[in-house]
């Protein structure tokens, strides 16, 4: 035996037949989807220039870029010249997102439509501590629309990820909608704006840990106590709303925008699980203006989420594009839809296995098996010329529900027996028909 | 204008819908067909531990590895001591092939069928000098089976990329034939096996170069000039059989071997394209049995090839697993069926740009979009509220077969006007029956 470990890096998964099956069923209703929303598909390399992709995710993110090693001169240049570091070493990496991909296509084709509307699903890279639902090579589903700053862009976004989880079989999920402009005048009412980003952070976790404890961490970091409390105040006020767009007597752009989007988006399939939530700050810097995020019952963490971000999309460009986006997890899709069971039975591996008495010659095996594949039917071929017995016992070991047997004096009849392995009966049929007995055998 | 470049790096590409939709074209008939043929999926990590991928494809292809730079800790460690080298400063590199993660996977997953029939349609990288139809990116088809010796394995996948490449609508393509121990037997028989590369290699350029260079550059690596001679004189003879097997005085079991399989294949898609080709050597050393390469006319090089390949799944195992293969090269396939405009015409892109006048509020839009979207129309909403003309126009930037108008007055007899941008024609019907009317609407 080699010494040599056989199982995927760290983070890294394999798909076998049953795992890719259960993928592609999800990825073929988000791209349905998707494209009956207008998004039309875009797909960008693995592998981006490292000037793209450093200081566009803050310093940790920059820190789990992978990050691709130089080569023969580049590398001998890099280690000869005295002491090395990082940056001697690299100058590509691996896909981080799919948005800063976006704003690099978007400044580098200038024939886009003014507002393009695309989808992307592909696999991103984060060298992260890897655990529960968490790789370090997973999937997103990203929808954007970019060049307007029309709210119906927002519900549209929201409209085609609800279309998507209804069609997946999830009822009892919230699209979880804030507006950052409102935390920021939130902020700016009771304290200095300095204390956005501890005040945004802090009342995240307010579901988690509690009001008192979410007092507690913005007075450690530097918020007055009558602040902190009165910031706390304001959001049990706002959740009294129960999920609609409350008034307020500060940040009334943001409140009206959030207003306008609600009633806009009633008329379609976001409407019923958009669900107001004053606490919730999303991490990420860029967001501007409305920000979402899908809460599923049970699923700690989220299955995706999204905002409007009217800055990054020109940072290529250098002049300012509105964009409204939203990303769903693949793996966190798949594993909810796992612990409910809410897979259909998905086809996989051959339906029917041919089997063959060694006296009748591999050609005729080809032969069949091609008329049978012509009419649709998938078809594996026993390759070696053992007992029968064996050959049928392996017809259920690879899922076959079929299998079809060749025998000497069937063939010379033009005729072969098909079997139903689930039933245990079987026919002898004029292999001109055995295709379309096969289909009709339920 | 920011100073980075927003092209994508060298070798690599973006994928805008158009492109997107013909992949895709070429990949769902490769995976359909291949499930008819009973292959079953695999997806493996794009990242794999460089002890799995080192000493797999030659030195060249070892320089050719896109390695992991190490980060944090490991990388401060790494540059801390000294000299460094380049074994120092990764140990994980991106997918080379589809062959050697398979062969991992055989190993890792004890409860495999015994004939693993596994496709893989997944992207290598390669740090190779970039030029026409050759990137650093590319897409690999491959099918596999694993665990048996007949040749009946041999037919089943040259039956199924012959199945592929008629279904895409090339007819012109062979799949030229040798046997690796032929050529070993050829060489035993007129010189010293130890010549066995430098003949290979040699031959391999004979339609290329012709009969004279070919035996002053055997006779330059050490080959005498009688046995360069000879070696050409059989070869010209065996070709002589016009694609057929002929009889020769050497290696009879090769050749018995190939004529078995040109038999077998004759009742399959393959049978008619199979050539036996003497002088095709296939680089990769890890070939054992036949060996096989695509041939179209008029593409400089090949749209895939494979061959029998006794040795190599079993290295992780410690145990010969007899496997063979053949791979699609999908890069290829699409630049040959580009350039002969072999695409049928592919739906990409909304069909319906759904506009309104100003008047009429972005709810109603949203309304109507998502009835239009059930009834599986593929519809964009018009995110603003410009002139109606201008929307028009936008409609055909996007591809919008039909443009759906709605107006105030329309709206609340609930009717929209559907308006044929080909033909320049409008109808106004009931907002309920739009779908069927675009639908069947030529």
């Amino acid at each position: 035996m080699s010494q040599i470990s056989t199982k995927p890096p760290s983070g890294m998964r394999d798909f076998l037949a049953a795992d890719v099956a259960r993928r592609r069923h999800v990825v073929a209703v988000v791209q349905e989807v998707y494209e009956s929303f207008g998004f039309v598909p875009l797909e960008t390399p693995t592998i981006e220039n490292l000037s793209t992709l450093l200081g566009k995710y803050g310093p940790e993110g920059d820190q789990l870029l992978y990050r691709l090693l130089h080569r023969r001169e580049k590398l001998q240049r890099a280690l000869g010249g005295g002491e090395v570091v990082e940056g001697d070493l690299a100058d590509e990496g691996l896909r981080y997102d799919l948005t800063v991909p976006l704003s690099r296509v978007v400044a580098n084709y200038r024939d886009l439509p003014a507002f393009y509307k695309r989808y992307q699903i592909q696999p991103v890279w984060r060298a992260d501590r890897p655990g529960r639902g968490r790789f370090r090579e997973f999937y997103q589903c990203d929808v954007d629309i970019t060049g307007t700053a029309s709210l119906l862009a927002e519900a549209e976004v929201c409209g085609a990820v609800a279309t998507v989880l209804c069609r997946l079989g999830f009822e009892d999920f919230k699209i979880l909608v804030n507006h950052r402009q409102l935390l920021r005048g939130l902020v700016a009412k009771v304290t200095d704006v300095e204390h956005e980003g501890r005040v945004l952070t802090s009342l995240d976790k307010l579901d988690k840990v509690g009001g008192e404890a979410v007092i507690a961490e913005m007075v450690a970091g530097g918020v007055s106590p009558a602040a902190a409390a009165e910031v706390l105040a304001i959001i049990e006020g706002l959740k009294r709303a129960d999920g609609g767009v409350p008034e307020a007597d500060f940040a009334p752009e943001a409140f009206a925008a959030l207003r306008e989007l609600f009633a806009m988006a009633s008329g379609g399939p976001a409407g019923p699980h958009l669900s107001f939530d004053p606490t919730l700050a999303r991490g990420l810097s860029y967001y501007t203006g409305p920000i979402f995020e899908i809460a599923v019952p049970g699923l700690a963490g989220s299955c995706g989420g999204g905002g409007r971000y009217d800055e990054l999309i020109g940072m290529f460009l250098g002049r300012k594009v509105p964009a409204v986006g939203f990303s769903l997890g693949l793996e966190r899709i798949l594993l909810v839809m796992e612990e409910r069971k809410m897979f259909p039975e998905l086809a996989a591996g051959p339906e029917v296995l041919l089997c063959r008495f060694p006296d009748v010659p591999a050609t005729e095996a080809v032969r069949v098996a091609s008329l049978l594949r012509a009419a649709h039917r998938r078809v594996e071929v026993y390759p070696e010329a053992d007992k029968l017995g064996k050959q049928l016992g392996y017809a259920t070991t690879v899922g076959a529900r079929f299998a079809a047997i060749l025998g000497k004096a069937e063939l010379d009849a033009g005729t072969l027996t098909v079997k139903h392995l689930g039933l245990g009966e079987q026919r002898v049929v004029p292999i001109s028909e055995a295709a379309s007995a096969i289909a009709s055998w339920g």
